[in-house]
């Protein structure tokens, strides 16, 4: 029974990736001929609703120096506006207040975009996903949900294990001082 | 007397980078032990002020990217929060109808942070720094503004030949269709 339930969360992840890239790619058509009617609610936001209490970077790069300088791990969660399955999750996210209190800890950032950084979708590049990274810029590989075809995936029932695992990524690698 | 009132401003400018500078470097200090008092308004926007109304990229790849397949040049303005200058071109900037109107033509990214890619910082890494791209993805080093040490600085006496170099990038190096 807990298998089936699996294979059916599974098979739900599966389409609403397919779906959502599906989306986004008939919306970056859309961009060049009807622009006003895919544009994102203004002003947008860093947080994207992930947070709005939160502090976000910008670009990955700009995540990695704060991480070294601040010696925080880094948080990152690819989504898609689009994904029905990413919405669901960051309403969890943004609505488990341990979550939002614990995040403060973590140098966070959320992307739409994929970067060119391999290492930040050591198993495909789908969503949501996220992934952890050390202060010494280690990806933590080891840290990830229960969906062993997408192991960076969390649906909202998982909020509990993700939390868990902010818990398992604050202990640092390297602790350094 | 000209020469004058350029030497002014670009002391002007100068003064300002250094005191950006320094107070950045404080900054990222009190980061790590006072993180709350500098913290940034929250929540944090993409357009951090230069025209809530427009469309923002939150990373440089993605600037890239829609600028290829929307046949956009892109408008990249590195700037920083603490640096006078950079406030008050943003104001004028923000204030400036025409430009804002002009500027849905472009792919639009402001940057506080700088990327690793050195082929958007010709002559060195200051801040407020305006630079076009080329769909064909080329960095437009001939559109410069008035001061020869640094060439893509502008002051918001300025606005003007700003606009009239937003202009000038929207005429492409290469047209594809």
């Amino acid at each position: 029974m807990e298998k089936n339930l699996a294979s059916v969360l599974l098979l739900l992840i599966a389409i609403s990736y397919t779906l959502a890239k599906d989306t986004t790619a008939k919306n970056e058509r859309k961009d060049t001929k009807e622009a006003k009617e895919t544009r994102p609610k203004l002003p947008q936001t860093l947080s994207r609703g992930w947070g709005d209490q939160l502090i976000w970077t910008q670009t990955y790069e700009e995540a990695l120096f704060k991480s070294k300088s601040t010696n925080k791990p880094i948080m990152v969660i690819h989504h898609l506006e689009d994904c029905p399955h990413s919405q669901a999750l960051k309403k969890a996210f943004a609505e488990h207040k341990e979550i939002q209190k614990l995040a403060e800890k973590f140098v966070l950032i959320n992307l739409v975009y994929e970067t060119t950084d391999k290492h930040l979708s050591p198993d495909g590049q789908y969503v949501p996903r996220i992934l952890f990274v050390d202060p010494s810029l280690t990806v933590r590989a080891d840290i990830t949900g229960r969906y062993s075809n997408r192991l960076y995936a969390y649906e909202p029932s998982d909020i509990a294990l993700l939390y868990s695992n902010m818990q398992k990524a604050l202990k640092l690698l390297k602790t350094e001082l």
